[in-house]
């Protein structure tokens, strides 16, 4: 473990595409992943937690501790996991396979404290990664505003800027789960890069890519795999123009570690918090001429460079177990 | 006039800051603006022609043809002006200010046929800038499909993709006029620059400049200085937060001419034409994964430079006149 490499904290709602996220930050060999924090969103809380617990048993990381979330979001009381997220992940978010039971239990601390923690441990060493809603992003930040000028970079999956999104013509799930807390994110100076839309939905993974990993003849091989071709199947029905399924939380991670990934444009965001716009991320007009812009947004992205080094990188580590 | 230099076609609602475009586009001395379509929407397009005349007059310029187009949009019978038009832009489109009248009337011909007839002519020198809804530009290209390899480029003020609309929270005026001509014109693969919002609400006038204008103490500058200060004087209402008026159309007719003033992404377009997201330009999801992209939006622009540029062509023209 090298001094200079950066820490990763990931905060998954573990669904199928934060299966694979959570591979790749585990495979990515310039960056160590120190912990994940589960939240609500793809899955219930604890569902999540159990997936990323039984996913890291499966691939030999059993040191990576998980914490516990938010359940729900800032501004409701409780959560309801949607039927559309039952269809693309199946109902316990693993395409509905009984995973290996870990053996470990999530961590006792709370994941805002582990993550407010860190950020005083790491400093600008930490890259924080939530691929579901920001509401432990923002609960750690109203708890502890400090973290704002520690945390070396947040690099978050949510948010359409330039296309439409995928739970309403608006808005993207993620963001739509917590509008309030990604609007509040948005508007602390947090260096921070959104993966929207705009850049997912061009990085897509096909059968081709999962027979090459049913053909390693591995556990974690066939695990994969049974999980995309599950996801691939849901994408045939809700997406049918995109041909393939696509690599929303993976390329987060990919970004965090190689932001030369994508093509970016500063811009201040805001989030609708009405419908019909409800959380539709948009450029905030009060902060358009403003000349500090710590926001970057992706706006396109380099789909060959990023497919080649997930897939050298996730094969070898599906490969050995 | 050099061969080499652009030939330029402006099709204008002429209201304040298409008076502005005007004179813009007659002091540029990179291109030759060969004629004006007129179109309706700031105002009613007999009044528009009528303010390009007389604006033409004003200016020295009475060599410059106008031709009338479209009255109203595609989908409709007819045209109403908006009452936040007649607030922006006065009832008459030109700060309720009596403008002398123009010695000459427009042109028998059509506009459109004018823009077929001119694309034909000086094919890749051709660059059209339509400042109002894209009524004209949509039925040029049914009417003639081969315009579309022909015309050099369309550089179209309208429209808004990283910033929320102005007459709706989705909505930018011009495209909300006519969204299905806007979104038939996206669909060819005609080569275009959408100068919308995003950029335009960034390049800002203000009382500072109308009053170098005003200190010229010739015509045009007294003109020029009413016109913008009772834009101005709008804006405070509508605009509060950007203190000073938007230079929307002068921007693309600058952006047509010299597109270093702003920065681009690519992105096949497309228009929203139901409620409550009608006229939205968003990016098209079918077209998202296409290797061809004939499309760019500004998203970002060089405030200083255009400003400087914009002032110092257009104070000695209304110096002269």
């Amino acid at each position: 473990m090298s001094i200079s490499k950066k820490k990763m904290i990931l905060d998954l709602d573990t669904g199928i595409d934060d299966a694979l996220a959570l591979a790749y930050a585990l495979a990515d060999p310039d960056c160590d992943l120190i912990g994940i924090i589960g939240s609500y969103g793809n899955v219930y809380v604890n569902q999540g937690v159990q997936n990323s617990l039984d996913l890291l048993s499966l691939l030999g990381a059993e040191d990576v501790p998980v914490y516990l979330g938010a359940d729900h979001s800032s501004q409701t009381d409780s959560f309801t996991v949607l039927p559309v997220s039952a269809q693309i992940h199946g109902n316990n978010g693993v395409a509905n396979i009984q995973l290996p039971k870990a053996q470990r239990k999530p961590e006792q601390k709370n994941g805002v404290d582990f993550l407010i923690e860190s950020a005083h441990k790491y400093k600008d060493q930490l890259l924080f990664v939530p691929t579901g809603p920001l509401t432990n992003l923002a609960a750690a930040i109203k708890k502890d505003p400090e973290i704002i000028d520690l945390i070396g970079h947040v690099t978050l999956m949510g948010g359409a800027l330039t296309v439409p999104g995928n739970v309403s013509p608006a808005a993207e799930a993620n963001i739509h789960q917590d509008p309030a807390a990604a609007n509040d994110v948005f508007h602390t100076r947090l260096p921070l890069t959104m993966v929207g839309l705009d850049v997912t939905t061009r990085t897509l993974l096909t059968k081709k890519e999962t027979k090459c990993w049913r053909a390693l003849k591995t556990s974690a091989g066939l695990v994969y795999a049974d999980l995309v071709d599950y996801y691939i199947e849901a994408y045939k029905t809700t997406n049918p123009h995109l041909h393939g399924c696509a690599l929303h939380d993976p390329l987060a991670v990919g970004v965090a570690v190689d932001p030369s990934l994508v093509s970016k444009i500063k811009l201040n965001l805001k989030v609708d918090t009405e419908t019909p716009f409800e959380g539709r991320t948009i450029g905030d007009e009060a902060g358009l001429n403003d000349l500090s812009v710590t926001t970057d947004v992706a706006v396109n992205v380099d789909k060959n460079k990023f497919l080649d080094k997930f897939m050298n990188r996730l094969t070898p580590l599906l490969a050995a177990h």
